[in-house]
């Protein structure tokens, strides 16, 4: 069965999507920890990051920076953070999210809720930043 | 005045060193969440990782993968997770450390005990699964 990201790459399940290509695909978490919470994924779907292959890793790691440098722009923040953990998701993921302080990239903290309308205006935000 | 990461690099500081090459160095984080785990960091002096320029940048997540190989080689785990939050020390570093389930990498959690000896033992198995 597909990954829920494959679903979503797909288009069978809605994403607020900040960028794409061929191979990577970048979107926003739906149950953020901070404002503009966004995860990156290869679209290969490998469960493991240190699974794939060396190419495509780098490939991953280099469409993440440039998503991680439009966040930083776009959302106010000290930096972005970076967590990769996996045990949910059987599909390799890079969280990067905006940080005021370091506890605001703690998982156990309660998620941020945002409307539809708000999700759509922090994508666009983002979205405009990408180089 | 330089960060504690260049003291540790410049031998100032002693470490208990996992790899080492031109540009990057590894080694065990003192005050772990978990055994085996490390931190990655770049030579250079850069207190942001999305500061680092491109070849950097790259060169330091591939020097971080292959590590991320040997710690779940040498360490028994699930996954090695990957975290970069950086408020606290100006110069960028990775933190790649071994889970049994997520909660491992929660950063609020108390960290592990080790002693000298205990290090000094994970260091060698690590290195030694270093292709």
């Amino acid at each position: 069965m597909s990954s829920i990201f494959t679903k979503i790459v797909r288009g069978e399940i809605p994403s607020y999507k900040i960028a794409e290509d061929e191979y990577f695909y970048a979107f926003l978490d739906i149950n953020p920890l901070a404002k503009g919470h966004t995860l990156v994924i290869p679209k290969k779907e490998v469960d493991y990051l240190f699974d794939l292959d060396m190419d495509t890793y780098l490939g991953l790691q280099q469409f993440t920076y440039n998503v991680a440098v439009a966040l930083k722009e776009a959302i106010p923040c000290v930096k972005v953070g970076v967590a990769v953990l996996g045990l949910e998701v059987p599909h390799a993921h890079i969280h990067l999210v905006p940080m005021q302080t370091e506890q605001d990239i703690n998982f156990a903290n309660p998620k941020k809720k945002f409307t539809p309308e708000e999700f759509e205006s922090i994508r666009l935000a983002i979205a405009a930043c990408l180089k």
